[in-house]
């Protein structure tokens, strides 16, 4: 129910403004890189970001996210679920475990 | 609710992996920023992306963007929700309707 | 000379394909992005990324660069001789010489 | 000789300032897709970019890419008429003519 409310924000937030006009599929996922690099930012010259810094770039993303997700009638929830169904097939636990080696080098 | 079940999940499905080890904030903003590239892809040559890869890549923006917030003691939806307060002051609905412009250009 | 030997290579590759259609600036930009991605995969999860492929993604990265340079009626190096001048005023030796701080942090 | 020139520039301009140490090939790789990104902000919104902003992005894009190729002990050039003629190869002049799709969709 929550995701169900945040949606509904999300969606009188662009309509007040009149940006659902802008957020055509091809610009949300410009947005999302470019906020994406924001984020980036934080981490450039070291490991440690600063913390509050990297929450409101990680909100960023996540915003337009939630708006591409939205936009091509899906939720966040769904699109995750479904995926991670395919990554844990590509990337079985024995064969897994303890690499961050691509699926094709394992 | 569905999201606690979510984070269970997403946790779970690295702690199997043993995966926790890769995912330092630095390295799950590294790759947020890669597969957002792989979203953009869809649209590198044109408006029109192929549905299917598009829910796909964007799975995976949201995957790490799910594992980030979850690494610094956060969620989704209250880092979205807390960032939308301020972007909502920063772009009054009278200034900012119908218009893409950046807040200090409005 | 050498510059401008490259530039005629690179018009011809795009020409005799017919691809000077598909390189507008917007796409141009786009390219760019997504090849630095895959440039940025090379170190995903390690400091250390493979020579080889560091090569090749650092070449798909000039290569989409040095087309909008012409693009836009400029070159890689005149460019990067103008914008040096104007981040060397930014960053003056004294102030900058160790840090890696952004100059409104110096 | 010009781009020999244009080498030892930017060497004086890292080594005067004492950056060499922050120039890893990570942080290179993480620094062009900061500013890829935000040469793409340029277009976030629309097919036109503002003609000297995209020249300041680009030429942040060059300038990283440039220390990146110095620091693997290669060059721009070579880099790129090494790489051309792969993608020469996997995009016949006859198959790729006025087509925008990947290699193995020809």
């Amino acid at each position: 129910m929550a995701e169900q409310t945040l949606r509904d924000l999300l969606r009188a937030f662009a309509a007040e403004r009149e940006w659902e006009q802008f957020h055509t599929p091809a610009n949300l996922a410009k947005s999302i890189s470019i906020e994406s690099a924001e984020l980036l930012e934080c981490f450039q010259w070291s490991e440690e970001g600063d913390g509050e810094r990297v929450k409101e770039e990680l909100a960023d993303v996540l915003t337009y996210a939630y708006f591409l997700a939205d936009r091509i009638g899906s939720t966040p929830e769904s699109l995750i679920r479904e995926k991670l169904k395919k990554t844990a097939e590509k990337y079985p636990i024995e064969l897994a475990r303890g690499k961050s080696a691509k699926y094709d080098q394992l």
